[in-house]
């Protein structure tokens, strides 16, 4: 009973102490803020940023001498460039007997989708088949993926073709158009070496995910229609890629052969249909779960590696699909990449190494020198048909569906370059995706975003208050939070007015109650991470105007870049270094003080 | 002596306790994380800031009835748009006195200055003149602003000519290339009045401080060279804008002259060129005082309104500006604005209302009546020097040099903008201008910086570890920060692969000491104010990999948006709700604690 007085004087010495200990840890964090060091300049900055993207594993040179160490610098060095080096050494012949088995699945695809995708690119069908044989080769050497299955794709050819046709016409020269060809294979691996070398894979990544499922679709769909050519056995066929002129060009040719002889109209026309459509159910209907494995494998899809537990460097990738399309170029093949269906298929069989790819590449080699007589004669309805059934995996509607449920602005990139594709053309379809991506990056990075803080209950820590709808405002301090990573010429006046709305609003709405309206705003730049001249000036002339209405401007956690410009343009000095703070809620219990303060003076 | 035992017990009684509320307070935060309500949608997010632009004050329409409130309301209308009727009923003779001085020191400055830009945008003086005499009589009836001086200004006369001039010969066809002027004047104003109905005065944010800084600049040189034309007597001068055209063309008309006789050449070039020299002189520094505040007007510029303490609707300023240039197209006048010297000379002569404007406007007008016929007889030369002089006010050296020392990049748009104009044309140099702008906007945007954060010493706060070089890192944690307000396909396996290149770094560095490396990542996403799928497919991955490093990914305030989609997109259930957390610190307790388990159960 006697303790009880004692304890709650030594309680509230304690906290007395703590509020002291509190008052002097603000002021120190607020000398943290002010003085933090001088960040980086543009010319750092710039450098740093070229070095890590040059050499990102860092520079740790132990310059521990010995020529053993050169040696096994070397081996390394090799290694890392073709892999082989590294896996071949512990090759057994049980994977062997796997890799074999897969290899011999993936040639059984190979072989009729290369012969098909040669024919979507107006090649004769050799050309395809050595693109199955050269390529998968040089990635087996230099590559770090076990699954992929690499050879020529559907969308590639399609765009090869839809893109030379314009310039070289594959019916009037076919040799002129065959070199074409080859030329653009080699510019494509020179690209894509260069790229991986200088470690520039990250530009792969502009074209968004949502973009890319749609520009498949469409692609998928414009594929599909002109196999109609060889479906209705039509000679006379458009070498645009839009959906309007196929269609139209299609009805035409149906039209045209039915006025020559009005009682055959039907057959010439349906009876390759017919059959088509019957042997794709069938393969359809015996593919049913390897067709399950390619959606999944779609939904999978960059992730094959992370499911067996090892990391790919994408720029070391591109260098080797780069070098071999180079070589592929200089051996007559087109362009040739890993494709999703026939990798899905890989790992599905059960593949181990890339030892898989070499046996499917001898299986398609073997083929060639077989049957090449025969595939002058293989069917043009036939070859529709492969292609035809490789189609459907190309269009991803759940993933477009997934797309619409989460992210409305990344289904409208999608469906633009959907509708690109099958209206336009492929390049135009291409350039909406990108146009739509980087318009909705500049909207968001302009849409001038800022939202009213409230103290969390039980919690020293301010929220928005629409997301936390249980977060209290503190009565006559405006609490604001920009949310954009710049504040700039495009959006700094936006939030400058906003601010000031809410703040006469405030003022109107509590003229008829006793309170004074808002005493002092804080401007919590926590997510600003740069600030520009326009910027600066905005927060200078928001400052003045709130001085009109009788309130202080207060600045909390500046960031790094933010403080130092703020310095060097004396906005520090113009505001007072005591209205800088490190969170919001130092700065709310400094103005509730100054206003305690300014009460009493009153 | 004997209550020392009993405190410390029952302040270690009151820590357990307090831990306990920390731990279920903690679960509680978790939970306010997870159940925040819905975000807006996409439309009703943007309807509601579509209302917000053209509806900004909000519509409390009190619906209380009576006539006399719908009357007031129309005199209110009626007062917004037209301001005189505010100002108008408590004009005295005390401010007239003022208007009286400013109006006719303003015309004195006018009339020289729309002779000499009438020229520049190749028309007859007297228009230069009429355009200093309807608009600003429109604008006093409609305008907001109390000190802007409205009439004729050099860049816009300039941009005008260089543009007509491409498509109608002012030399050919003068009849045509007014009414060119005439028609553009009237569409420019028709422009600027749809802008300001429909509140779309922030598009005018567009081009930054920075870039009109440095396109002032090139245009007044580009300005200042075309004078030669009047300085040194040419007839036949290039129509083009950029400085090499400009400089070629008057050395060969120099060279031109002296041919035809090499004892006079001297003479005509020199003599205007010394006299202009002479006069330029002393015309600067009769005006050295008030040239001093043409300067700081620049730098004050738009906070005219802020000095005096009264604010300016920038969209009602657009809609009057636009009404004066209809009014004036339709009344042989070109594009008229406010004009920064003329401005800071009116203020500086102590203008009180838009009175000064109608008194400048009437000068103007009986000086017309009188000198029109001695207007034609004006010297070429001294035109030229009258526009000179009011060219150093339109460099802005001062500014530049702020801007290049508080941001480079900024910098870089100014010059960019600069030199396009010198070196190209005008659209060139406002082109220019307007990308290096965006460009800056998005590379900031994409640019995926992620810091790492450590505790600062006696507070709950993490911050990044450069600014504040004083942070504590947690052993075994990684707290990550990702700085980019969207996490999106142009960043997300960027920022994927650094964390996940920081971990490995951290397990290699860690192998010979006895810590078993990194066991959490702590992603915080305060920053991060949108996701889209290829940033949600990223966290996957990364969530993935990291398993395979046998660490854990704990996700720190996830904003509304990112929350909402993350929830959709299931990514919560994958990673398990409880690795969501409200803050950095929050989350580090956790993860320690798990850790803490995870050693006793081994």
């Amino acid at each position: 009973m006697g303790s009880q007085p004692i304890e709650t004087l030594s309680e509230e010495e304690q906290r007395r102490q703590l509020n002291m200990e509190d008052a002097t840890s603000q002021l120190e964090r607020a000398q943290w803020v002010l003085n933090s060091p001088d960040p980086p300049g543009l010319l750092q900055e710039l450098g740093s940023s070229v070095r890590e993207i040059i050499f990102p594993r860092g520079k740790k040179r132990t310059s521990s001498t010995a020529r053993q160490k050169q040696q096994s610098r070397a081996i390394e060095f090799l290694q890392g460039v073709f892999p082989i080096l590294r896996w071949g050494r512990d090759y057994k012949a049980s994977k062997f007997k796997n890799d074999l088995m897969a290899g011999l699945t993936l040639a059984s695809l190979s072989i009729p989708q290369s012969i098909g995708y040669a024919n979507l690119a107006k090649l004769d069908p050799q050309y395809g088949l050595y693109t199955s044989v050269i390529p998968p080769l040089i990635y087996a050497i230099m590559g770090s993926s076990r699954e992929i299955a690499i050879g020529p794709v559907a969308v590639v050819s399609m765009l090869l073709s839809s893109m030379i046709a314009e310039i070289q016409d594959p019916l009037a020269d076919p040799v002129a158009y065959r070199n074409f060809v080859f030329t653009v294979t080699l510019f494509a691996g020179t690209f894509q070496a260069l790229f991986g070398l200088f470690r520039l894979g990250f530009l792969v990544d502009f074209l968004s995910h949502a973009s890319i499922v749609g520009f498949m679709g469409g692609a998928a769909i414009v594929i599909g229609l002109q196999q109609l050519k060889g479906l209705l056995g039509i000679s006379h066929f458009t070498t645009k890629t839009d959906v309007v002129s196929v269609l139209h060009s299609a009805f035409t040719s149906i039209d045209h052969p039915g006025r020559r002889n009005k009682k055959l109209f039907w057959f010439p026309a349906i009876a390759p249909l017919v059959s088509v459509i019957l042997s794709t159910l069938i393969v359809f209907l015996t593919k049913a779960d390897k067709h399950g494995v390619k959606i999944e494998a779609i939904a999978v899809g960059r992730s094959f590696a992370s499911i067996k537990g090892y990391h790919i460097d994408g720029n070391k990738e591109m260098l080797a699909i780069g070098f071999m399309n180079i070589a592929g170029s200089l051996s007559s093949c087109y362009v040739a990449t890993g494709s999703f269906s026939r990798t899905a298929v890989n790992f599905s069989a059960g593949c181990q190494t890339l030892v898989s790819n070499i046996v499917m590449s001898i299986t398609v080699l073997v083929s060639l020198e077989v049957f090449t007589r025969l595939l002058y004669y293989t069917p043009t309805a036939i070859l529709a048909s492969i292609i035809l059934s490789a189609l459907p995996g190309l269009i991803d509607i759940r993933g477009a569906y997934y797309i619409w449920k989460v992210d409305k602005l990344d289904f409208i990139a999608c469906i633009g370059a959907f509708f690109g594709v099958l209206f336009a053309s492929v390049e135009i379809g291409l350039l909406a995706a990108v146009i739509i991506s980087f318009a909705r990056i500049l909207l968001n990075a302009i849409r001038p975003g800022i939202e009213a803080l409230g103290r969390l209950p039980r919690a020293d820590v301010y929220c928005d208050m629409n997301q936390y709808p249980m977060a209290v405002k503190t009565p006559g301090i405006l609490a604001v939070r920009i949310n954009s990573a710049l504040l700039c010429f495009a959006n700094a006046n936006f939030i400058r007015e906003r601010i000031l709305r809410w703040v006469t609003e405030e003022v109107n709405e509590t003229k008829e109650s006793t309170e004074g309206g808002i005493k002092a705003v804080i401007l919590d730049m926590s997510n600003v991470m740069n600030i520009d001249t326009a910027g600066i000036l905005a927060l200078e002339e928001l400052h003045k105007e709130l001085l009109i209405h009788e309130s202080q401007l207060a600045i909390a956690n500046p960031k790094w870049q933010v403080i130092h410009k703020l310095r060097l343009a004396k906005f520090i000095d113009r505001i007072g270094s005591g209205w800088i703070f490190l969170t919001v809620s130092e700065a709310v219990d400094a103005c509730v003080c100054s206003k305690l303060t300014a009460f009493a003076n009153c």
